[in-house]
């Protein structure tokens, strides 16, 4: 009985060519990472349930992918990578503080799937466990800065607010603090549904486009005023921003703490070179998650806004105490390793190459095989990723495979070559795409494959050179 | 409500001393297997439970930890890599044949957790789909040696032998065919339960040392005789054993040209410089699996053969086409990166490092918060990996955890040091480990913290010089 090779929705392969161009993206970022002085941790998939939903809000508890052990223990795949970060802390009190640690790793949700919007997907996270706000949260806006700069993403904006801000908002505005969630909820929503529909849910509420109504939040007419003025306070200048923001708390009980710790993270952001062209203050950022207490960031690649927020995060002092434990100040970031490489695939930044290899060492003559093999493993001992032919099938079916997957190069072993003791290396059409020396050569462009015949002994120094290692 | 923090059994935290060596070792891999022209592959933890069970023996199928979707599909966690790739394969026909790819993921099995074994484990698995018996067995043999080469794992030793060789012993033997699974399974213990045990187990079965009955296989007293000639085929060199093997299987249907497929393989591997030192050939390995069907491979580290083999795989001719299709040849091998770093640790050869930090730049002063946060990004800038505080905390308190984390340097900087336009640089007592350039400054050797004051302008050249990274 055959069995259908397929996966439940939701799910998805990543072949070779969105896996190179991930791992490119996850060492880079990796790199500026430990270049921070922040350490990889390793946490299981599995968690218990009571750890994944004692911390999660409502909706995230819903998308839980549960697991059966044999023991039959209450068991989820853990959604989000804070929350397993949470639980170590509290469960090694030994760990070092501040706990400056990253993690890639898969997380779960079974919600329902949308083009684009898979059930497992990878999480890059960066936090600091242990920190109070300040350096750490100008840290983390920083490492965005430097992540997005290393792996070339293009112009790209961070921006950040703080709930400590929002909170003085709604004081401003004597909005009860029991309604801060939904207000918050709300809030996060203007980017997509924009200003007229937020205004509407934060009173009355409306029925959207496909006739579901949406329950509004009850605010009263000059609560709603109040924060479409706030949600007006926008510069390309941070000083501006604050200033404004300034103005508008004016009064109001704590503003002026608050507004010092913005300007100490604006202020130290300049003088390390963030400057408001890549750093913006934009006070309208709520972000939904409920365990949020203090800066909240969030960015966008400019050349692709439409996927919205490619990095997520701020401060929750809160979290970690969940677990019973002391309250553990902390901020981090998250980055989504799936949208932003939507995003640069969107951009055409994402890279296209179909596999490792840079040469096919081909075989045609079964009697010559061995030969075939020492080519390869010569032009490996030279650091040449090459591939042999272990196909043992003819040789236009080797080379269609080489040009299919993009493999610059390839070498030909026959029978006269070896006789000659040569061996005949042809470009493959994607060849010009790779490596430096290929365009000064004229007789490689001369055809689609081009080819030229190479003395057995030069055959690494060839290869190097033509693949723009130096020599 | 505090909620426990804790993992359910047969789960563990990575931490990052374990992370950063597994890190090490699994990037050190994929440069091989990259060299190789391997490329990555990645699938999703959960696949449908038939194409999990479907493709597993029995044991394996009671271990699969069963996933449930709001679809309520019937679902389950990957317990391997290859039954993943034989599922991807069939499913995308368009993938070029050979498909070259490695795979380094989470697998998850429901076992009885014991010291030392978990319920989830990382695997790095290397195959070749779509190469027929020959040049792709030697290069997995190559990429195993090579892997244990570049990652320094000390002297080990690549042992293969064949399904096909086992298939002929059982004719030799006059063993029914339908016996054949029962027997393998016997033999792949006899390196846990010896010979002794093997024979019993072959024939009438025993009584194990807790009193339990173990089943045997029923052979003839005759056929267990020529199994135990078989199993004392052993010698140094391959060479020899292939000549006893060609005499002991003498005359029986098909000896010939299995033992030229052997032959064949040794001598590609004398050939590519993997002499018998390296790779030898053991009669004996028949590997647990029930889909092998020609040459498997496993792989100890000669310092620690108590761990087992850290490297196992084989020819699987037939795994693909249980998802309907053709019979596509395939073969691989399959790394416990788990295994493989536990042995690694127990030779002292996992590497001790705690954190990615090369320098702390510490913080006593709040009013230079900003300045320090400066030296810190100038040493992020030139490559050095480097932490500011953001504990907020005492002196003493950020230069103990450096020292407990392994930090090699310490910068201070108090009014003192800002006012004349210097740092002070602080040597804790693990730098000796670290770098070039220590042993012969005197001055870092007089006290466990060495310190001295460099020149605020030449702090990037001098740590740079102290990690040994040149000028």
């Amino acid at each position: 009985m055959s069995i259908k090779p397929t996966l439940s929705r939701g799910l998805r392969d990543l072949l070779p060519e969105q896996m190179i161009a991930r791992q490119r993206l996850i060492d880079t970022v990796r790199g500026v990472y430990e270049n921070y002085g922040f350490s990889p941790l390793g946490t299981p998939a599995i968690e218990y349930l009571d750890v994944l939903s004692g911390s999660a809000g409502q909706e995230a508890q819903q998308s839980i992918f549960r697991v059966s052990n044999p023991e039959d223990e209450a068991l989820g795949l853990r959604f989000d990578l804070t929350v397993p970060l949470s639980r170590v802390v509290s469960q090694y009190p030994n760990i070092p503080l501040p706990f400056r640690r990253y993690q890639v790793a898969q997380v779960w949700r079974a919600d329902k799937p949308d083009p684009g919007r898979f059930r497992q997907f990878t999480q890059f996270d960066l936090d600091a466990v242990g920190a109070p706000c300040g350096r750490a949260d100008v840290e983390i806006l920083a490492a965005i800065c430097d992540s997005l700069t290393a792996i070339e993403a293009g112009p790209f904006l961070v921006r950040f607010s703080s709930r400590k801000v929002l909170n003085l908002l709604l004081k401003r505005a004597g909005i009860a603090e029991h309604l801060a969630g939904d207000v918050f909820r709300v809030l996060d929503k203007i980017g997509k549904i924009g200003i007229g529909k937020v205004k509407l849910e934060l009173s009355a509420g409306y029925t959207d486009a496909s006739g579901d109504p949406i329950r509004g939040v009850g605010l009263a007419e000059e609560q709603v005023s109040i924060i479409e003025e706030f949600l007006a306070i926008k510069n390309k200048s941070r000083g501006d921003v604050l200033q404004r923001l300034a103005s508008f708390l004016a009064g109001i009980d704590g503003s002026s703490e608050e507004l010092a710790v913005m300007e100490d993270i604006s202020g130290n952001l300049d003088a390390l070179g963030y400057h408001s062209d890549q750093v913006n203050i934009d006070v309208s950022i709520a972000r939904g998650l409920a365990y949020y207490t203090g800066p909240v960031f969030e960015a966008v690649l400019l050349d692709a806004p439409q996927f919205g927020s490619v990095f997520g995060g701020g401060r929750y002092d809160g979290l970690v105490a969940r677990f019973g434990g002391p309250e553990i100040p902390a901020t981090g970031a998250s980055m989504g390793v799936d949208r932003l490489l939507a995003a640069l695939e969107h951009i055409g930044k994402a890279g296209q190459v179909k596999t490792a290899a840079e040469v096919l060492v081909t075989v045609m003559d079964p009697g010559l095989s061995r030969e075939c093999m020492l080519v390869a493993f010569d032009l490996r001992r030279a650091g040449i990723r090459t591939e042999v032919d272990v196909s043992g099938g003819r040789l236009g079916k080797q080379l269609k495979r080489a040009d299919k997957l993009g493999i610059p190069y390839a070498i030909l072993l026959g029978s006269s070559e070896a006789e000659r003791g040569v061996l005949t290396v042809k470009q493959m059409a994607v060849a010009r795409e790779h490596g430096a020396g290929i365009e000064e050569n004229a007789a490689w462009k001369s055809a689609r494959f081009g080819q030229q015949e190479v003395p057995r002994a030069e055959i690494v120094d060839v290869l190097r050179q033509l693949l723009g290692r130096g020599s």
